[in-house]
C-alpha cells in the first residue's frame, strides 16, 4: 500500500525492552535519515521510556541533537531514551490509555511512529496506530529490530546479536587462555553464561573460539537441546582425558529433559508478575563437574556486561542496526504501515545484506531457535554451517575512545518539551 | 650483599599462582633484558608449571623465541609459561623434592632464580635457593610481583591489579548505563562481583565510574568493612529515592559481622584441601535487594574475564609488569639475593616510580588491604584519596588485534628441551 503525504507529519521514536550494545545506532539512524527527508517528515521526537513515556508526555525533540549528541548516540550502552518493560494493557481492559495515547499523538501531530522494541511490544505500537487511525488520526508505524538473543523469525540474524556474540566469543577465548593455563595444578573446568532464554544463539557463539584454539576442548549447552547430566559428564571427562581441561558456554535457559530450568536453585521468581529470572546456570554446570571429578571449576556470568559492552562492538553488527533504522524511514517513506524491515543476505562473500519488509503481525508469535543444522549431533557442539552462520556478525572494530582511564561515556540526559496536556492519571 | 661472577650462570624463570592481564610482560622482561647481558646471564629456560615442571624437568630454552614470539607473550592472557598453583612440602617432610629440585638446578647450571609468583610460593623458592646454595650450588633467588589483588605489601601497587581495575570499573561502567536506560519500569539495582578474598581493592575500583558519571548511586563493599545489612538497605533505599536506581561492586569474600561469608550457600568447600571457593557474592546482595524492595535485580560475576582481560590493558599497569621483570634482573646483576622489586612513586602528577628492593621474608606474612583513608566513614564509598590513589593505575591503552572478529590469540605452546635426568618420582 502506497500513500502520498505532502504535508509533513512529525515522527515518534521510542526504544522497548533490553538494550543491545548497538541500539542506538538505530536511533540515529531514524534520526538522520528523517533530516534528509524534510518535505515528509517534520519534527523529530524520541519518547523516553517507551511508550509509558508517550502516556507521560515525556516527548524529546531531537532537533535539540547536535551531530557530536548524534555521534555520542550512535556508540552509546544502553538505551538512550530509556527503554522500557511496559505494556500497554488490552484495549478491552483499559480503553483510557489509548485515548492517552491519541491525545499525545494529536497534540504533538504524530504521523510516524517508529518502534524499536522486541515483537511483543512492536504488536501493542501497531495497535496504538490502529487505534489512532481508527479514530481519525492517521499514524504510520514500522518497527525496527532489535535483540541480542537473535530470536527474531523471519531474518537472517538481529541487530544486536553480533555484538554481543562478539563479547562472549571473545571472553571465552580470553578465560579459556587462563583456563589453560592453570589447568595441570588448579582449575580444570569453566563455565560462562550467556544469555538467551529459549534461543541458544548467544551461546553458540562461543564456538567461535575454535578460529583460534582449533581443537578446542569446548561444550556448549544451547537452550534448544535438554542437559543430559550423563552424556554431559562423559564429554567432559574425554575432554580431561584428551586435553586435561574443558572450557564451556551455557544458556542461562538451560532445562533439563523436564523442562526445567538448570539453575541455581532452579527458579527464582520475582515479584514482577510472573517473569522468571534466570542466572546462575554457569555455577551450576560447574559444580556439577567439581563434584564429579573432585577438581576445582571456575563459572562467570556476565549478565548486563555483554549487552553493554560497546567497547566489543561488531562494527557488522552496528551497521546492520544502523541500516534497520534506514530501513524503517524508507518503508515510511514508501508508504508502508505495519511492518518490520528484517535481513536478507544478498552475498555471503563478501557478507552483504538488504533489508527487507515483512508485515509486523508475521513475526509476533514466531521465534527463531538455533537451527539444527548449526548443532552437533551430541547437542553440545557447532556445526562448520553454524560456525559459517556466526562468523560474519562479529566482523570489524571501532577505534575505542578514553577518558582518563575508562571508555569516555557518560549518562546521556535530554531535555524533554514542555508538556501540553494535564498529567496522565494512570487508571488501572 | 655483592657478589662477582665471572662466569654467566643460567637462569630459571617459573610462573605461580593466579595470572593476571600482564603477567607475561614481566616474563618477556626478565628475557629480554637477561639478553642484554651475556656476560652474566647464560642461557635463560622457563619452567612449565613453575616449581611443578623444575621437578618434572619440563624446561623451556626461551632462546628459541624469536621477536615475533616474544611479541605475542607481552600481551598474552592467562601465564604462557602455566602457573602452578603447587607449593613444595616443608622441608622435613619431603626433603627428596628439595634434592630433586637441586639436580635439576645442578643439571641445567642454574644460578638464578626468578619466580613470578604470590608471597608465599616466592618464599618456597626462596627456601630452595638456600637450600642449593647449603648444598653446594649458590642460586640467586628474586621474586617478581604479580597479584591482580594489590594486596602486596610494601609496594605502592601491584603489577596486575591496574588491568583488572581497569576491566571491572569499564564494565561497571557500561552496565550502569544499560541499567539506568532500564530503572524507570525494569532493574533498579545492579551488582558486579569483583575477585578479592581479603582485601577490597577491586571493588573501591569500582569508584572510578565517578569520573564519567558524577554523583553516582553507587555502592562499594570491600571485604575490609563487614556486611552490614541494615544500613546497606537503607543506603539503597536513599539512592532509589534519590536517583531511581543504585549500583554496586562487592568484593567475592565480604564478609558479615561473625565473618562469614556472604556468598551463595555462604560457603562452599570444594575437594582441595582446605580451600574455600567463593563466587556468588553478588547475586546474594541482589536477592536481599530484590526481596526487601520487590523490584528487579540483575547481578554479575566476571570471575577469570577480569584477569584475563588483555583487550582492557592499563598500560601503565603492563608497564609496571615489565618494569617490575627488568628490576628483578637487575637486582641479581646487583648481587643481591632473596628480594622482590617494589614499586616505589617517585611522582604523582605526572605519575612515575622506580623500583626498589625489599627483602622477600619481609613481604611474605603481610597482606595490603584497602587503606583505611580510601573508604568512606560509611564503609559504602571511596574517599577522594581512594580515587586519586586509582586513576593512575588504569591509564593508557594499547592498540588491539583482532582475527577474524575475535582478539588475535592463540594458546602459546613451547618445546621443552630434551630431559637429561630419570623421571621425577612424586614422595609423599
Amino acid at each position: 500500500m502506497t500513500s502520498q503525504q505532502h504535508q509533513p507529519s512529525n515522527v515518534l521514536y521510542a526504544q522497548a525492552g533490553g538494550p543491545s550494545a548497538v541500539l542506538n545506532a538505530s536511533a540515529a539512524a531514524v534520526i538522520e535519515t528523517c533530516r534528509r527527508h524534510p518535505q515528509r517528515f517534520g519534527r523529530v521526537f524520541a519518547a523516553i521510556n517507551g511508550i509509558k513515556g508517550v502516556l507521560e508526555e515525556l516527548l524529546v525533540d531531537t532537533a535539540t541533537l547536535d551531530a557530536d549528541a548524534l555521534d555520542s548516540l550512535k556508540y552509546h550502552p544502553g538505551a538512550a531514551f530509556e527503554a522500557c518493560r511496559f505494556d500497554l494493557d488490552p484495549m478491552e481492559d483499559n480503553p483510557a490509555q489509548y485515548e492517552r495515547v491519541l491525545a499525545v499523538f494529536k497534540t504533538y501531530q504524530i504521523g510516524y511512529f517508529f518502534y524499536n522494541g522486541g515483537n511483543g511490544s512492536m504488536v501493542t505500537a501497531q495497535k496504538v496506530a490502529d487505534y489512532c487511525s481508527a479514530h481519525g488520526h492517521k499514524v504510520t508505524c514500522i518497527g525496527i529490530p532489535k535483540t541480542i538473543d537473535n530470536d527474531l523469525a523471519l531474518s537472517h540474524c538481529s541487530p544486536g546479536f553480533g555484538s554481543a556474540a562478539k563479547y562472549l566469543a571473545s571472553s571465552l577465548l580470553e578465560a579459556t587462555l587462563d583456563l589453560y593455563s592453570m589447568h595441570n595444578t588448579s582449575t580444570r573446568f569453566f563455565a560462562l553464561e550467556a544469555m538467551g532464554r529459549n534461543a541458544g544463539w548467544l551461546a553458540m557463539a562461543g564456538g567461535l573460539i575454535k578460529q583460534q584454539i582449533p581443537n578446542a576442548p569446548l561444550i556448549i549447552l544451547p537452550a534448544e537441546r535438554p542437559f543430559n547430566r550423563e552424556a554431559f559428564l562423559q564429554k567432559v571427562a574425554a575432554f580431561f582425558e584428551s586435553h586435561g581441561y574443558c572450557t564451556c558456554i551455557v544458556s542461562e535457559g538451560l532445562v533439563d529433559i523436564n523442562g526445567d530450568y538448570i539453575s541455581i536453585e532452579n527458579v527464582e521468581h520475582t515479584h514482577l508478575k510472573d517473569y522468571t529470572q534466570l542466572g546462575g546456570v554457569a555455577h551450576t554446570i560447574a559444580k556439577i563437574v567439581a563434584n564429579q571429578f573432585g577438581c576445582k571449576t571456575h563459572s562467570a556470568v556476565p549478565d548486563y556486561l555483554q549487552r553493554a559492552a560497546s567497547h566489543w562492538v561488531s562494527q557488522t553488527d552496528w551497521q546492520l542496526a544502523y541500516d534497520a533504522g534506514v530501513a524503517a524511514v524508507n518503508a515510511a517513506l514508501e508508504g508502508l504501515h505495519g511492518v518490520l524491515p528484517v535481513v536478507e543476505v544478498t552475498s555471503t562473500d563478501p557478507f552483504q545484506w538488504q533489508f527487507k519488509t515483512v508485515e509486523l503481525f508475521a513475526v509476533a508469535d514466531l521465534e527463531y531457535r538455533v537451527e539444527d543444522s548449526f548443532i552437533s549431533e551430541d547437542g553440545m557442539d557447532i556445526t562448520q554451517a553454524g560456525l559459517d552462520y556466526l562468523r560474519p556478525l562479529v566482523q570489524g572494530e571501532r577505534p575505542l575512545t578514553y577518558r582518563d582511564g575508562l571508555p569516555n561515556l557518560r549518562i546521556m540526559t535530554f531535555e524533554t518539551v514542555a508538556r501540553q496536556l494535564p498529567p496522565y492519571q494512570a487508571v488501572k
